[in-house]
Parts: C-alpha cells; sequence; structure tokens
C-alpha cells in the first residue's frame, strides 16, 4: 500500500509503503484483514499529519476493482472484497472528513492528467501494462467512470479461436492473457519450459535475443496494435501514455507500438504514443489530486 | 435531406424531404452542389417559418464525416467535401443568426437521449446499422465528441485472417463490412450469386429459411455481439439503443443479439439492448434539439 501527505500544490511532503496483508481468498477474513490495514494507515497518516503541524483536509483512497463512487461499495476479487462498504468504514474511522474513493488505474491517470504524460489533453488514454491491464480514458476534457465499470480494456478480446487463453474475468482470449507482465512471464514459461522470475526476466532475455521471449513479445505487441487501433477508432485519443511494469522496456516497447499503430490508421486521427511519467507513484499522487479538486476551498494547506 | 421546423418542445411543425445532389466525387464541383443545396434548404425554410409567423431562433445542422465542431470545418468522403467550411458558410448565408453544426448520428443519439429510447440514461450507446455503421456514445451524462472523431465503432475490426474484406475506410474485417444493411446485401450476392435489392431483401429470404441468408447473417449477428461485448467492457452502458434499417428485424436481431451478448459477459454491467425508437427522423429532430439547448433563454419560439 503506497500512501502520503500532500499539499494543494501537489508537492508529496511524505510517503511511505505498507505491505497489504495476504489474503486468503477462501477465508471469510482475507478481505476484512485488508480493510482494516487501510483503516489504520488512513487514521495513523492522519495523526503523522497533525504530528507534523498539518491540518488534513481531505482524504483520497483508491483501491482496484469496481468502486460504486457514491455508495462506496466495491468488489475487488484480489483483495476479498465482495460489496464491501469501504467508504462507509473509513468515514466510521476518520470521523466527518472529507473522503474521496476512486479506482487505482483511473486516479493514476488522473495524476498524469494533472501533472504528468497527459497535461493539456482533453481526449487520452492511461495504459498501465502490468500484472493487469486496466485503462484510464479521457473523454472531452473528464476522466471517464461509467459508475466504476468503465476501461477494462484489459478484458476486451484480442485473441480469437484455439490459441485463446482462459482469463481471470472467465472470458477468453482477453488483451490482459497475451499483453499484461504476469501474462508475459506466464506464456514465456508455457513456451520454454524454463521458469523466469517475472516480466522484467522476459526482458532481458529478449534483449538476449532470445527465440520464445522474442515469441511471446511479438504477440503482446500484436494485442496491443490491437486495441490501441481499436481505442483510437472508437474514441479518439491525442495522446496515450503506457505505464506499468512493462514501459521500463522503453523504446522497445514504444517504438513497435506506434509503427503497429501507424501502419494500421486510415482515417483516424494519429495519437502519440509516449511513457507515463509518474512511474509507480501515480495512482496515490491521483488520489491526493482528486481528494484536493474535490474541495472547492484550497488554501494551500495539506491533504493526505 | 431531411428538414423541418421544430418548437422548444421539441414538436415538429414541419418536416419535408429534399433530394440530395447527385455527387461526382471526382469533379471538384461536387462538394458544392451538396453545400450550395444545404443553404438553399436553410434560407427557404427560414422564409416559411417566417411565413408561418415564427421566429428562428437557431439553427440546427447535421451531416455525416468529420466534423470539427469549433472550426465549422467537415470532411466527408461520401458528399466529396474535403476541410470544407461547413459553417461559414452557413453564417454567410444566414447572417447572425445562432447555428450548430454536429454529426448526424451523434445527433441522432442526441435525439434518442432527449426524446427516446435512452432518455435517463448517463452510460450509454446509439447504435444504427444502416448503409453504414457509426455510434453515438453517451458517456457519464454527455455525447461523446472526441473533437469530431470518435464513435466511430463501424470501423474496428472484427474478422481476422483471410476472412477480413476491405472496408472502404481503407482498414480491414471493420465491423461495417459484415454488420451494415450494405454488408449483409453485398455478401448475400457474393455467396448466393443472387443479386438482391438490399438488406430488406434478404431479411426476407432469411424469414424464408434461405441457407445463403442465413449464414451471411449469422456472421453479421457475431460480429454484432464481438461489439457489444468489446463496447461494453470498455465503457460499460446501461442500455444499448440499435436503430437504422436493421432494427426494422425486430426480435429477428435483437434477441440474438442480447443472448449472445449475456453469455459473454462475465464481471461486466449487463446492459439492456433495445430498439431505438426515433426511426428516420433522429438526425433531423436532434439537429433542432441541440440547437434549441445550446441557446440559454427558450422562450417557447421556432427553431428549425
Amino acid at each position: 500500500m503506497k500512501c502520503g501527505l500532500v499539499a494543494a500544490d501537489g508537492a508529496v511532503l511524505h510517503r511511505e509503503t505498507r505491505p497489504t496483508p495476504r489474503v486468503v481468498v477462501d477465508a471469510r477474513g482475507g478481505g476484512r484483514a485488508v480493510l482494516e490495514a487501510l483503516l489504520e494507515t488512513v487514521v495513523e497518516l492522519g495523526q503523522k499529519a497533525a504530528a507534523d503541524g498539518h491540518r488534513v483536509r481531505a482524504v483520497g483512497v483508491v483501491v482496484p476493482g469496481i468502486i460504486n463512487a457514491e455508495s462506496g461499495i466495491v468488489s475487488a476479487e484480489n483483495l476479498a472484497w465482495a460489496g464491501t462498504p469501504v467508504l462507509a468504514e473509513l468515514k466510521a474511522a476518520i470521523g466527518d472528513q472529507h473522503v474521496i474513493l476512486a479506482h487505482d488505474v483511473r486516479a493514476g491517470g488522473y495524476a498524469e492528467l494533472r501533472q504528468g504524460a497527459l497535461i493539456g489533453t482533453t481526449n487520452s488514454l492511461f495504459l498501465p501494462l502490468g500484472t493487469g491491464i486496466a485503462a484510464a480514458m479521457v473523454v472531452d476534457g473528464s476522466l471517464v467512470s461509467g459508475d466504476g465499470y468503465a476501461g477494462e480494456l484489459g478484458h476486451t478480446r484480442f485473441v480469437n479461436g484455439e490459441a485463446a487463453e482462459l482469463c481471470a474475468c472467465g472470458q477468453w482470449g482477453c488483451l490482459e492473457t497475451v499483453a499484461s507482465a504476469a501474462a508475459l512471464a506466464r506464456r514465456y514459461g508455457v513456451r520454454s519450459g524454463r521458469v523466469v522470475d517475472g516480466a522484467r526476466e522476459v526482458l532481458e532475455l529478449l534483449a538476449q535475443g532470445d527465440p520464445d521471449a522474442e515469441a511471446v513479445w511479438k504477440e503482446a505487441l500484436a494485442a496491443l496494435v490491437d486495441a490501441l487501433v481499436m481505442y483510437t477508432t472508437l474514441v479518439a485519443p491525442t495522446r496515450i501514455a503506457i505505464g506499468g511494469g512493462l514501459v521500463g522496456a522503453g523504446e522497445t516497447l514504444l517504438a513497435p507500438l506506434r509503427e503497429g499503430v501507424a501502419a494500421r490508421l486510415t482515417f483516424q486521427r494519429k495519437p502519440e504514443i509516449v511513457a507515463a511519467v509518474l512511474g509507480e507513484e501515480a495512482g496515490c499522487l491521483g488520489a491526493a489530486l482528486m481528494a484536493w479538486d474535490s474541495i472547492t476551498d484550497e488554501s494551500g494547506e495539506q491533504t493526505v
């Protein structure tokens, strides 16, 4: 869990990382443990802010999953939350403070839009390629919510037929089964018979000319090009910022994406494809910026 | 060209249809003839309004193609317009009247949202299946523009490999090459060796159990299901209104779309799939409603 104290101008005054409790999905207590750790973190950060002489003006909490921003109810399989009233629990824990609850990837997109690679855009996309793939869509100047459901580009289908793999979401051939960091490592292992430590190792093998690494990388690129062409045709972004662990590959990733997309587009507006700039801090910073932007009186004091 | 006079409450006071001049795309004058006919129509409707004792408060003009709403410049291949300053020409023709220029399908979506099948939705889709396929996307309460480029669902790819056909847009395997009314007629002709008069005849043959009609229909349905599942995963509509000529097929179209989409969705929010209700008038009505909504003082007088 990444957390921090952020001033009104976006300056990070304090940051820390805390372990997420191991979730035992089968056990009913798993989701509760994560929630308790979240509440404890928010309370303790408030205490730290007070000790440092700051007044907390608003609290921004971002989580994965499907978030109903109004009711504050969250379902997130990997946290063992199913209809969990996260916002109500937060309010019970920290009293009458102003709290914003949002989606982690969309918060990352918010941060990239406000202070990162998407500054100045009104139609753009933040696409972190990490363990999973979700997207933050900026459309006509606003971040799309879709009542918490929108942006699941990683779960649109880009592989058909026998090659399609079953995704954790229950669908077949999702982008995420081919082009996420987790998929790269898994597919390299299946293809080569060798277990790797993660996508980072696949990228190292790719740099060394390993043919299995090249094969799974090419398939990932092809699916990503398909996804970006589809997104461009439907939503017309002027800029696409790729984030997540895979963007560590730099031009090895970005150059073929640019070439592949440019070769496919005909009448569409051509987007710039760039690297996101805020890295792992994007979600945390976005949470704070969303919290700040949700209060009207920005008097320059600190928020979590 | 469909046109009319519409009161502030959406009541259609007068409607008429005028022929679009035949466009000779090779000849430079083709686009000009269409533009002249458009200007003449707007001027004459204004005269008719005045003769009937109405004051025109605003003019809404909707056209196909890629429309920059701010500059009023339009590119539309089938009208032989390429960077044509439609808004400036309109303003020169009718003086200082308030004019709105918009996309025809998005205007149809606007009408369905205000007075039709999408009333009360904040995330929804209007998808007319006509000669071509374009979409009007309602996201978080607003109709998406994407600077005039968004909504080209008909030009996202849903057929891969050797079966993919070249689309008029220059891409391969677009939804429009399989599931538009024009595609149904063309594909039936290729498959059966018999020329048909249009999609309507294919639907009649389908009702009679013609196996070639069944084959092209099934392929169209499969591509549409793919497209709707993708759209639902990415943008999370609560309702999808199918319009255009093909919706004349009624439950023959809608029932398999509902079943196909429901069978594919897992974690996504399930959209209602319904028929659009405003028919061919949607674009014309939407133009008027957009024009009315663009002026703040709605005093109840008539607009074109």
